[in-house]
């Protein structure tokens, strides 16, 4: 069922000027592509789209890139955006366990939204905040490191905290319920759309090393 | 109301073989109170005493000392332990500002459950995860500081992993539903009984510092 699509949704993809189209070549000089020394903030799982292009939308003077693994999802992203004209957003469709070939000292914050849990132990190492990315995003970062997460998934939330605190992040505004909390101006994703009119619990943190 | 049983009520406290009267006079000593070099454990906030009492059951090796401002609820504890022959169990009455007056490098473990969240900004400084207080416990380690925290408000849990992780403490063993988590040997305290009874999140942390 999904094959029958495949052309249609390559079409749609390849036509979008928010597409990077071989993103490694980039490396390192994503500033050339925006063409200024804005900051450079990726949210990696960008799934449909909505949180980054409205982040994109809100924060005219940093430049976002979404990072998504999926034709079926990155196509909504690319549908949301066929009448915008928003000059500080990119899309990459790539594996985040190969961002280092496209990214090199040029980043300074990462976005991880309702990030797949891999709930069963021995997939822990594809969490996003496991150790084996920490130690990809040490290279991608320009200089202080910074992680903004939110879950709904309590054991993906345990794991980061753990995770980045053992790693030498430091944790702040921590939130255990996002929405019942005094953490303003929040863009939602989809899922935290979805999750919030059902009442689910929604956890933020940020983390910071130097 | 409450005065009136205060009379009664200081005969028991007073007549206990568990209590310590004068407990700055044990600071720096208090291996020779329970006459062994075994671990020391305290409880900050013990309450009714049922956690502390049931850990110093079940770990015969260790020495807790349980900590408790109020006679109304170190009374209840006092009771508990009437035909009870702990020796590695004792009981101090103070205020934990004062806790740097009766220790001094000798603790290896601090326990905080179900603390006073103190949820007015302008007593943050209450907390026992203030940093006013984590700079006590500096010096009442031995060495490695450990503290383990549980609480069911949410507020206080956010703010105990910041200004833990802000203290250079390294947080594991996250659980943000300790009673649907894989953690066993939970020993409750009355509070946390209660709650769980209606069916409100646990929270648990542990918290190492070298």
């Amino acid at each position: 069922m999904r094959l029958r699509n495949i052309k249609g949704v390559d079409s749609i993809i390849e036509k979008s000027k928010y597409i990077v189209k071989s993103p490694e070549k980039n490396k390192g000089k994503w500033k050339e592509v925006f063409s200024n020394e804005n900051e450079i903030h990726i949210e990696i799982g960008m799934g449909k789209g909505n949180f980054i292009i409205n982040m994109a939308k809100n924060n005219p003077n940093i430049n976002f890139i979404g990072i998504e693994m999926y034709d079926s999802v990155i196509v909504r992203a690319v549908q949301k955006l066929e009448n915008e004209d928003l000059l500080n957003l990119k899309l990459v469709k790539m594996d985040a366990r190969l961002i280092e070939d496209v990214f090199d000292k040029e980043v300074d914050l990462i976005y991880l939204n309702f990030s797949d849990p891999w709930p069963k132990n021995r997939n822990a190492k594809r969490r996003l905040t496991h150790k084996n990315f920490l130690d990809k995003y040490e290279n991608i970062f320009k200089g202080k490191k910074i992680i903004f997460q939110k879950t709904d998934n309590i054991h993906l939330f345990e794991f980061s905290i753990e995770s980045l605190s053992e790693y030498g992040y430091k944790l702040k505004n921590i939130s255990l319920d996002l929405h019942n909390s005094d953490f303003s101006n929040n863009i939602m994703t989809e899922y935290e759309e979805k999750f919030k009119n059902i009442g689910v619990r929604i956890n933020r943190l940020e983390a910071y090393k130097d």
